[in-house]
């Protein structure tokens, strides 16, 4: 369970959390971090906050954006702390990890991570399957991105300490890229048959987006989805 | 229950693992820490860390031993790495925070954490109720200092939420009826158009069934796909 888990931080500012969050990882068994856009990377203070976990932060995949990151992850739930118009599945840290403990084997896992000052945006939050809550104190929220981490992966840490029971599907899960790519599709005929206005796809988009990271859909749904709405296309 | 726990950082070395300790505590909702000759105390790294938990930080209690700190408590735990030659009750950060919980209105609570390069000595450590280790990695179990506070006070809070949030949906669910006849409507039109045959729509209306079952729709979503299916028909 623990090596299918990739935890990506979302334009990381400061390079001790990146460092921070390596190391709380590793004391938590994960290993897989990714980097989209980190503003200071590598950087001797990551180094430093790192300690034993240089292995971790070396090994750290950098990418340019969040879509990169997650196109071959099955399950995705991204950190939000506020809640939103067009509100998700929400979990907070120990039902995530009771979830991922329940998820078919072989699923891949991405956890995000946003932003220190503004955390992740709709676009990020609507490509997730789950948003993920930690409880806290009304009065001051805001853990630092670090300690973040170190209570998701810790909790995960927990759940894997339990006796793992593993549900069966027929079908692999489908990845993020293919249910984007499925949805970018629908949303094409649906603007060209004027089901959508083109400049403003809107609530009804998000709401199908929703829908489906809802679900968490295998490859066949994706593909009848798909087969459905070509083969209605004018 | 919070505010009668104390946080005891025995001689830490580092200003920005107590600036974290503080913002840790204050996330989870504790106030109240105490600073066992701290190596450099107050520092403007401690204030960078603590970011919004500056007031935490600036009440922090300054003794110059263990004893001092904890002379008023009634419940002592110090966190513990190592197996003892005399083994002492030991307990994980959940078993502990339950343990809290269960204790009488009134108990003064005392949580020690160890320096960061050899953590308590024995003679703080037989001043304890209860040993307290954090379950982690087995390859690399060093949580930095201030990641410890975080988890240990994060388990505290769990305890302390009595009632659970419970998650809210903007829109009302679907009944079974509404989402049968989304469906009805769906393999209607997929046979007319030859999508499906008409004797056996077979395995591909069984998985949408799965599909739109399993993720528990909403009015609007089925209205959503209603409306697809219904502009799409040729």
């Amino acid at each position: 369970m623990l090596e299918q888990i990739k935890v990506v931080l979302v334009e990381p500012s400061h390079p001790g959390n990146i460092g921070g969050a390596a190391r709380a990882m590793k004391t938590m068994g994960l290993g897989r971090l990714a980097l989209v856009n980190p503003k200071r990377y590598p950087d001797p203070q990551a180094d430093w906050r790192a300690a034993g976990a240089l292995d971790v932060l070396d090994a750290a995949e950098v990418v340019t954006d969040v879509a990169q990151a997650i196109e071959h992850c099955h399950w995705v739930v991204g950190t939000s702390t506020r809640s939103r118009k067009i509100p998700w599945p929400v979990l907070n840290a120990r039902e995530m990890a009771a979830e991922i403990r329940a998820l078919p084997a072989d699923t891949q896992v991405a956890i995000l991570f946003g932003r220190e000052d503004n955390g992740l945006n709709n676009d990020e939050l609507q490509r997730c399957n789950r948003h993920l809550q930690i409880p806290a104190a009304a009065a001051y929220s805001s853990l630092n991105l670090a300690m973040a981490v170190q209570v998701v992966c810790y909790e995960i840490h927990q759940a894997a300490l339990e006796d793992r029971e593993v549900s069966s599907w027929d079908r692999k899960l489908a990845t993020s890229g293919e249910v984007e790519a499925m949805l970018d599709a629908w949303q094409q005929v649906l603007i060209d048959t004027d089901f959508l206005q083109p400049d403003n796809p809107g609530k009804t988009m998000t709401r199908l987006r929703r829908l489906f990271n809802r679900v968490q859909m295998d490859e066949t749904e994706v593909q009848i989805l798909r087969g459905v709405i070509k083969h209605l296309t004018p």
